[in-house]
């Protein structure tokens, strides 16, 4: 047998994750200047990174030569969700914390429960295992509790659930996912990926980390990639039970988080005023987009998120155009949708060059 | 069945990495204060980071909100090393590249063969696959190739062997690790590990990144965690043949490599000036601390990293000593020593801290 045959079926059959198309690459195919470029591809924070975190990172500088040391950020974690330190797992981005999980439960034999139009990362991580992907058909583009629990098999150890779905922007009331987790086997994780969870209105938000009380099944999964304008550093974390967590650490890499990444996040978590200034921006934004896609006539997805998903028709085609003029979306085809484009919500500047691309485009 | 039981087995049996302790931690646990602490501990650079690596992470801070793009650092890489972009992985420090190619050939029915003493990251690796782990008996507290060889079976898909060795700190000559190469079964990964070449006489060292032209089985592994003084910051890559390297790319998390590493790598990967003044600091230092454990009557293995590991006979008591005295070396009993301990190779001062607490606790 050849090498590459000797490698384990299931990852060869792997399709690695698409990435929204970096400024860089743009600028690099098709000659546009970097700073003309509009990049609405990623669901990143377009005010950038907190203040107070951006003077942390600087001062961690002094000190990258040295290993790094996770207590900190793990005792501020577990204060501000008021679980214990056991109960936390820091993960390189919340990507990471879905791959350990997945690397604890998930083997050849077993199975896990995934919506069609949810995250990528979910299929990638359970494939990766060689674990079964059972896919449920989508309820208005967002999460069918009801089939989901219905499509759970006594060798399935995983569902997993985006709340905030992404690329959807569906919202699932928590009232209903508490019904769904009380439901479930108490013998089968439920991931929750609240990576979204600080867009949605204050009025609909639920102290989920209060939850891992008397469901010790739950994961809850959050990153400050998103809101908190950290994406490039690479820093999300898991809450779950103790037990839970403690097996997670046993496929962890010991130094999966960098310490600018720490030191970032320490001082992140406690920049209220940098996300009051960008959830605002976000809400008003997504008015801004809202608008114009009605006035287009363009349908769109309801989004409680930091973007918002349209239907373009010959999607393909259209985002071809808008990227000939600078503006990076995000085409999301491999979602299923593929006459869909999601487009992340910017500056006001931003999304006006968004709509004006986007306007010659169609 | 409770749900820690539905954990696979192999990872429920999977004991954890056990790190340097940090400065921090020692200051936490005996209140000393953190500057007048010396760690030893982890094999870090004692000059720090190259200053040009630290200009260039200061400028990437700006644009820490993006996710990160893998493409300049793999073009220079594989300039560097005169192999395709194609046969560049990069990983979340080292430790990551070496995660990516066990879940890429190790399962459970499969085994990896590794030596006695080892780098602790390859039974991990390997036993969180479900891997069987195959030990072989040192030769001389090294890698005994023949014996490695021998152990191979049908079923083994990697061997792991590190160059220098870490803990012990064993160089093989390059003609015998090119010999070993030539003489495993072509469907047999070896994964050469050369976290600490850059410490090796320049005379001993030999380009085994031309070794993939005809050697596809081969996987070359690096860090700049250790000379290059960017542990913190996560930062190591791969040189395998472009099939090896698309197969790891596809379990590889999407994001592995934060921006700062990125541009930090780039930077330091040119900063000849600092890889030669560390180079130098380190040899002198070494002969520093050989000659004090000459003098002290200790036994020592002859080292070609940035560490040297000596018998301290009851270790665990001389680590306590050491400790109060605010000096952090590594307990190795954890790697089949429990005589030992390893220390890294500090500045002269802090080899003279180290050399009067030791002598003060034996």
């Amino acid at each position: 047998m050849s090498l590459a045959e000797q490698a384990l079926s299931y990852v060869r059959a792997i399709s690695p994750y698409q990435p929204g198309k970096p400024i860089t690459e743009l600028a690099r195919e098709m000659g546009i200047p970097v700073d003309s470029i509009v990049k609405l591809a990623s669901n990143e924070n377009p005010l950038g990174m907190s203040p107070k975190a951006r003077v942390a990172v600087e001062k961690a500088i002094s000190g990258v030569e040295r290993y790094p040391d996770q207590f900190d950020l793990i005792a501020k974690v577990a204060k501000r969700c008021a679980v214990g330190q056991n109960q936390v797992v820091l993960g390189n981005g919340s990507n990471d914390v879905l791959d350990l999980i997945a690397r604890v439960f998930l083997a050849p034999g077993r199975s896990a429960v995934f919506a069609q139009h949810a995250f990528a990362v979910y299929p990638l991580a359970t494939l990766s295992t060689g674990a079964e992907l059972i896919v449920t058909p989508a309820k208005n583009y967002g999460h069918d509790l009801d089939a989901m629990r219905a499509a759970i098999r006594p060798d399935t150890r995983i569902v997993w659930i985006a709340n905030p779905n992404n690329p959807t922007g569906n919202f699932l009331p928590y009232a209903e996912v508490r019904a769904f987790l009380e439901s479930v086997p108490k013998d089968v994780v439920v991931v929750l990926d609240e990576a979204y969870n600080e867009y949605i209105p204050a009025a609909e938000r639920v102290d989920t980390a209060g939850w891992l009380k008397d469901l010790p099944n739950l994961l809850i999964c959050r990153t400050l990639s998103k809101i908190y304008g950290l994406a490039g550093l690479r820093i999300g974390y898991g809450l779950a039970s103790p037990e839970v967590a403690d097996l997670m650490n046993r496929v962890r890499q010991p130094f999966n988080v960098n310490n600018l990444a720490l030191a970032g996040a320490l001082a992140a978590l406690d920049d209220h005023e940098f996300l009051n200034a960008s959830y605002e921006l976000n809400r008003r934004g997504m008015e801004q987009l809202v608008a114009a896609l009605k006035r287009l006539n363009l349908e769109y997805i309801p989004s409680c998120g930091n973007f918002v998903t349209f239907r373009a028709g010959d999607a393909a085609t259209v985002n071809q155009k808008l990227l000939k003029q600078g503006v990076i979306v995000r085409p999301i085809g491999g979602y299923g949708l593929p006459e869909w484009l999601r487009v992340t919500i910017g500056t006001e500047v931003e999304n006006v060059r968004f709509i004006e691309a986007l306007e010659k485009a169609l």
